[in-house]
């Protein structure tokens, strides 16, 4: 079953290391199919050179593996509730990836100081809290996404405009309209926080890019009066 | 039409990623023929490795296309501005590469800390302002082209001398007298930025480089008296 | 003798320089045979692409060559320390790693400040004190091993829960199950080592990770309720 | 003449790309046949990746071009001042390494923080001043030359245990016994200049290793009682 997704969803997997976005079994990829109500992930601990579409496993939106003979990843639930909570994405990426970790560990949230930033990303990345230890005893993985949901409600974030959040102490997950949108967000995530970095040490006293800025380069990428690409990108 | 300077923009664009100089889509090359007055141009938001010298955009430099099944880069208008401000440049390059970028959302013009830097830039590398929200509202980035433009003029910097500059919470431009000049300063560039950034966290009562062996190294390699490379460099 | 065992630890070395933990010939592998209480090492000073398993060398554990045509590895007598007071490891690894070498240089133990470091390692990596002048002309690598192991004991870590530790002004040796699992720790040492380093300079005030979520994801993956991988990873 | 000399000067050259230490052109090696008194260099701009044993310069102690149709490296006179002071070396390297350059342009001497340093590079390595505005215009190449020479002197530095320099503003020299040990040494150069930069970082308090320490590496490695490696390395 859902064959056509789950090479979509293995091929995305394996681009996880040639963007040198994972370390050994570091990341996990997956991708809804709305009709069905299914999702596909990768299976757990499995290395991403050794991934076939057939290892790929098949979940429903509560948890219960539909298909696979692999456990599927230990983030499964973490995936499932994000899907349930934003009905306009498809895909859904969860890394370690270096620079965007490092931001999570440190607890911050990225600021918006330029267009390459501002070209993907509406505002800053949020960085959401640890969750607290009857959180993470009572249903770690699961928890880890309403806490995800409520801050993006909160925060009033659009997850269309805002694909990205940090998990305080943990990693980065991204998501788009589809597998391959998601990869394409965790590899725009991870160089937005490595020259968000940079910039902070090169000036100490640095301010977030003027809104007019963020506002000109979002929308010249994104929503109907867009004219970067080549209309239908 | 220009099938010559098409294949150079196309190679030249395809180096980009080769320098590791883009992400993605995240750059652009174009050169100007200055007989005809046209010059070829990226299209927008096409991938490297698929360009092709008949994907290339051919536009005159009032921005109007002139032949191509493409819409060229976004970043069309301020490449013409540079063009017709700059009678001596003939190619033109604009990234977000990593270092340059965050010395431009930093909002610091890059100092001349040594000779690697001295060898190919007189002086420092201007950052120049973001735009004023009515500029953007107006025309972005035959603005942005204007603001280079005038500042370079304020500021007595002569273009051949400085091939390369940065704009505010966005990226660098570099030049050259063709697109692969343009594309060999894109990396000096990129390279110096790194360097200096380095230099200030080694050093934080850092200085400039002395005068005299800026000058020494930027004429050793140009002009009448240079005596670096075979002659023609 | 112990030909397959030859095979695995030349094959570990060799992993040295792809997961880019080594220059030159900066690091070292060895496994034991806890059966006869010989282990297997690189030879000294010889390069990674050069090594076959014929030139690994046997070592027993007091540091008496059993058999091969080289000297062993100059820091033969601290894994034979090793060997000897943690009965659980099998394989030990020694490189200068550029991260985990600069904590060691800057005398300092690595914190755990998320969870990539909590996955593997139990809390901080502890960074050993310099030897003094007297332990490093008595005899310098045998006191390095019996430094490793009294601070372990004096600081009641688990060498199988922390596998890994920092030498001060020197380096990392980390080590595990096998060659392989040895190698493995290397890998996330530096990595870990890394982002420490990188979320300390986007944090000046960053604390360590809440306790209760370093243990929720080392439980995950290690000890009789994990629930991460397919089982028996 | 000299055509195994041009060889592995050739080769040496090549490799500055293969271990990143260039970008460009921005580096030359060259060799001293002490017998005949002349010296083998790379030619001024030209590419490493076209570079033959037929294009390398053979040049006097008094810097004339004795054969070759190429002009010389522009740093010729700096290399042949350290091969008439420093009668144990044979091979020169100058590089743009991006770490060394970037303590060069900082203008500090890089400490020994650590055994890595330690195995190659007995104590700090200088940093000398840049030269005064009358010697650039008298002779800058010799003159740097000369610089060196007089600061390893009044420095009591020893050439052959302290292989390498910075030259303040510009970038680093090393040498060795000849072509390819003074390429090691640049290698190694940038490696610890690397780690000497990262460990300041993490620890603002720093101290530089241990002087016993420093000793025992360097002399684990040199001199009569040195027993890394196989007994000739």
């Amino acid at each position: 079953m859902l064959e056509e997704l789950k090479k979509l969803v293995c091929e995305a997997n394996r681009d996880l290391p040639k963007y040198g976005l994972v370390t050994f079994t570091w990341g996990n990829v997956s991708a809804l199919d709305r009709e069905c109500g299914y999702f596909v992930i990768k299976p757990s601990g499995v290395e991403y050179d050794k991934l076939t579409p057939e290892d790929m496993v098949v979940v429903d939106l509560n948890n219960k593996k539909v298909e696979g003979r692999y456990n599927p990843s230990s983030d499964t639930a973490t995936h499932a509730e994000l899907y349930k909570a934003f009905p306009e994405i498809g895909g859904i990426v969860h890394t370690h990836s270096t620079y965007a970790t490092s931001w999570a560990q440190a607890g911050r949230s990225i600021p918006c100081y330029g267009t390459t930033h501002a070209d993907y990303i509406y505002g800053e990345v949020p960085c959401v809290r640890c969750l607290f230890a009857e959180e993470i005893a009572e249903a770690y993985e699961e928890n880890t996404g309403h806490l995800i949901v409520n801050e993006f409600k909160r925060l009033c974030k659009d997850p269309v405009s805002v694909p990205a959040v940090l998990c305080q102490n943990h990693g980065p997950f991204t998501w788009g309209k589809d597998a391959k949108d998601a990869v394409h967000n965790a590899v725009v995530l991870e160089e937005v926080a490595r020259m968000a970095y940079l910039a902070e040490c090169i000036n100490h006293h640095i301010q977030p890019a003027p809104q007019e800025l963020q506002d000109k380069h979002y929308y010249r990428k994104h929503g109907a009066n867009a004219y970067y690409g080549q209309g239908e990108q």
